[in-house]
């Protein structure tokens, strides 16, 4: 936000957050306790009474409890959220703790205030007025929670751990609306959440990071980069993202064909993504060399932009040209576009969000704009396209044709949304209140974490070379000083 | 053990274990071939007469064979001990090869005997008095191992690969013992193993590390800590246990609501202790910093705590208050109890299992005990109650009251035998024979493995950081000389 | 290939790939596109109309769509294919991201070439003459290019990207021919592919390793070699492959007990590998120490030998025995057959992928034939004896002895297509197209990627370390000079 808004409220700084951390812990961790105890009651098929409800349904096993078609996809997908995007974001030289653990930290928060919020919007059960949660509640709990994720990426090594709190608390609350406009009202679809998670995530953080604007910190931090060891950490969340987003674009898609087809769709087009970034990354690099923040972040591109359309007759060729396009524009985005960004717009884009979901979250929404358009009877079967498109109640006499244009005003809302609400989030993490980093600090982890000092042995040359690697400035003078001593 | 019983047999020791380790391994492994082929064979639901069994049973489909019922949560578990648990341990600076192999040696001797032990007190076929083994019985084994890498926790760095594999032969075998006694005789009920497997595994290990107590450890160590990198690799550990403790609570509960609920109850519990263990951990901190060890660690103590309950209708609100409560514990823990337990209690526990796993799991045991008694009719359902606490049988005229009060039993019996066969097995870790190392040897990984030695180059100055990173005394003085020689 | 044949075209090398890699990726990219359109659809367990087949077949449930029985196991083999095969080789100091990153490329490749090669021959729709794909196809596409990681294996390190690819392309091809002759035509059973997959895959490799001989590699290179972390980060790769091999093994079996005790049979077999692999290390190492290259490779051998027997009633103490034995072989090979091979036959092999995949794969099909040979219609009952061998159609006279032979036959021809198509493409590979290194440049990340260089301060101390670790020599000697000045 740089040269636009006064910076009203910025204050000398503290770092220090050991009254405000615990505080938000603790009070936000009691309010959820409290609204649990009044809100929130498991569903029909976690409580006790299964055996009951099961006779008046008729079914007749076990296995059709939605937890054995769920869980598998579940356990892949809060696998992405945790390791994911937490090794992910390790990528940097001294944020590794921060990158984890802060991802840690606000996810289990937010997966809480998420099962409330969509709770409230979706799963509020007329009988008793109580929200009913069950394994599909946890995974969209989870889903929720990838967009304030995404948002952290943005602004990664520069927020305080209390920040990254005030953040989710506002980020679930605006996801929860957002994806209520676009899922129950526009009644778009939206599988794998190409809109309703990456296109909102990616705006909400970049507008954030804008809002939050830092002009000196180009020239006064040289910790913004990675070593060899820690690309190394960051492939661990590259691959598990990959691997497992056919979990995440399937897990809430309809039984049978639908989470069978989602899975399909997004293998095929990560595949294909691969592959061009491989080609743009060499392509347009000195020497042909491959650039490892290319394949850390645009071979996944191809997952994100196909979230929509995944549940979709896309067809495997569709697919794959999905990925081929995206594995392009999200390379080519971080090799020109990023830079670009930074300079003019004044959005400092640590992860790169824009490239890996801004851009291919809008493609993938509109992606599944064309393709519902497109959908005839003919390729779905009249029971096929009513049941992937919830052509049912009152969107009953919905046509494919006027669906695409629903969807293209899903993509509309979450951008306005993750906009919108990211400014208003950034004016609020502006406060100085909340022990944010300096310039100076920015990138490292010793300002929230006690980095371990590595003093293996009393051997001056030994401790002089650990110092270094502890990059503690005061004690290697002490240790260079010993060294002349020699 | 310190002061109180004479080191009867401490002679001078030798770490070679060339002999003992291979002669261990062989032996053990080839009883095992042997007791498997007297022994084990396949149930009805693994053999390939699978289609008969299906018709006399009247089971229309192969998806209700309990593979797919269980499976994926079998694979979660494996996750958990063989990286879980096996990379939380990395932790130590130089210690990762013999925490993650170790571990991995252990874990694969220990399922092989429990699948037997078990085997023989739950799964005899009265038929032909064989063991009739599924996926059940691999969980449980794993389970049971789980146990002994608790232990392992306790004593992690201090010990031999060989006292390791005899420590396992016992635990294994005293855990299927208590199992019994508690799960089939008392018939207390344990789903996650709060009681069964965290509460003996703790105090099996550190009863093992009292009578193995090193009172010059403290000073002659440097390597009881951990680096920058080490600590990112433990945070791998950290999150799979974490992520996949909900697979380990529910697999196997009952089909159904069972695993459902036992799923959802865990990953709630667990998602509150994250926001607690971060409060106390930055209260308790000079600067309000965040340490690592609380991270990796306390963050996991929910998921021990909801074992026992998860299977029960703890309710959402119930869990999260079960994990509030052992975020903080936990944490204090290894702030004041730890170091209290290594000065008085002469108990040295390397990795804290009495925070993570010992006082969380007899918790766990007390809110089972507790949520047991409470049990009503009206909460679970005729069906409901009788299928949870499976008063059927010798124990249909069980009532939730009287439950609660054996499940307090079965608690005791699992804290007795954790302690009783823990002085037993440590007694006989400290015969001479095993090949343990010295106390300047401990956390040291070049007493057992190959370490690489680094030199990458013949550059003095390269060699000399790298001999460095090597942590080989002597080198380093030779390269120091040439240091010295510019 | 050393010195049997004229390098008939070893012009001077240029590693620069700014052209070809490029090129190859969309060329081949585009490919895919245009042949899965022409050639791929969904079948109809993906497709929309799977109302109407449920319908048709008398399916009663959506939970017995192919995806619930299948999805689990594939995406533990997805993780074994992209974690497991990618971190397995970042054991290398200075290749960590040659051995994920180029790992990546090729597997995203490679399982699209499968899906077509593996859909012409076997599923082809004779309605339409369409490839019809779901959930069992993208699991073989990922067993397929499995065999071209094991190739990879053998050549890490010492080939360009482009090379890679172009195995890739020729080992998928050659990959899917063998397979419909062993699988199809001979009719041999394979479910975990220790023929198909592994020994070709190994032999394949080997012969390409014979005919890149790289005479002066020994001397040049001190990169082939491993440092601590990157022991750690290979651990990674070997317990994700050792903890989802029984997912290998039963990906494909049979629904119900065949994928149940594929399952139990492998996790049986590789537990006692692990004990074996620990003992014959220890044995044989000066000292006993343990190697780390031993634990992490020949602890998967027995996952390997108990491939294609895995469906079979090989019993529980079968499994054992095939585990203890690859121990055993895999990890002599490693201390006694790689240096031989490596000084006389002039084959340079990496990982040793003959001691991990030829030669517990040669077991592996060994395995198979005399149990296959050995089956009764008593263990298996009829109908399982039919179902496990399926003895339909024209196969329904064969008898356990004659399938026994045939499975041998299957073993030949897997060894014999290694063998030759590696030669062939070996030779292929030599011309000089591909931008391969020098033997100076082998094993090292320079070469092709943009490494980060590590100056993290303008402190000469610091820098001092930094640049040692980014093992850059001039800077370090203009740093030295800095030390010098003290």
């Amino acid at each position: 936000m740089g040269n636009c808004i006064v910076p009203y409220c910025d204050g000398p700084k503290s770092t220090n957050i050991k009254w405000t951390l615990p505080a938000v812990c603790f009070v936000w961790q009691c309010a959820m306790i409290i609204l649990f105890g009044a809100f929130v009651r498991y569903n029909w098929e976690v409580d006790a009474h299964w055996p009951e409800s099961k006779a008046e349904r008729n079914i007749t096993s076990d296995i059709e409890n939605d937890f054995y078609f769920r869980y598998p996809s579940f356990q892949d997908v809060h696998v992405m959220i945790f390791v994911g995007f937490g090794f992910l974001m390790t990528f940097l030289k001294r944020y590794s703790f921060g990158a984890v653990g802060f991802n840690f930290l606000v996810a289990s928060f937010g997966i809480q205030w998420a099962l409330l919020m969509q709770g409230w919007f979706h799963h509020i059960d007329p009988n008793d007025g109580m929200i009913k949660i069950g394994v599909e509640n946890i995974i969209n709990a989870d889903f929720c929670v990838a967009s304030c994720l995404i948002a952290y990426g943005a602004v990664l090594g520069k927020v305080s751990p209390v920040q990254l709190m005030v953040m989710t608390l506002f980020g679930v609350t605006l996801f929860a609306v957002e994806e209520y406009i676009i899922l129950n009202l526009i009644h778009a679809k939206d599988a794998g959440g190409s809109m309703v998670i990456h296109t909102f995530g990616a705006y909400f953080g970049l507008a954030i990071s804008w809002v939050l604007y830092r002009p000196n910190l180009k020239d006064s931090s040289k910790l913004n980069g990675s070593v060899y060891h820690s690309d190394v950490f960051a492939m661990i969340g590259t691959l598990f993202l990959w691997m497992f987003w056919p979990s995440f674009n399937s897990a809430i898609c309809l039984h049978g064909d639908g989470q069978h087809r989602a899975a399909i769709n997004t293998y095929l087009s990560l595949a294909a993504t691969v592959l061009t970034t491989f080609a743009i990354s060499s392509l347009f690099e000195k020497h042909g060399k491959l650039d490892m923040v290319h394949i850390q972040n645009s071979t996944l591109a191809g997952g994100v932009a196909v979230g929509t359309a995944a549940e979709f007759m896309l067809m495997p060729y569709g697919s794959l040209i999905v990925g081929f396009c995206c594995g392009i524009i999200s390379t080519l985005g971080y090799i020109y576009l990023s830079p670009f960004m930074e300079k003019k717009l004044k959005i400092q884009d640590t992860c790169g969000i824009h490239n890996l979901h801004g851009m291919p979250g809008v493609i993938g929404g509109i992606v599944g704009a064309i393709s519902a358009a497109g959908a005839t009877e003919f390729v779905y079967g009249k029971e096929g396209l009513i049941g992937t498109f919830d052509f049912t109640g009152e969107f009953q006499h919905r046509t494919p044709a006027s669906q695409g244009g629903f969807q293209a005003a899903g993509m509309c809302v979450s951008i306005c949304f993750g906009i919108g609400g990211g400014i208003l989030v950034g004016l609020i993490l502006r406060m100085p209140l909340w022990g944010d980093p300096t310039d100076d600090n920015c990138f490292d982890d010793v300002v929230y974490w006690e980095v371990p000092d590595e003093e293996e042995t009393a051997d001056p040359v030994l401790q002089y070379t650990n110092h270094t690697v502890a990059n503690n400035h005061v004690e290697v003078t002490e240790t260079r000083f010993t060294v002349e001593q020699h």
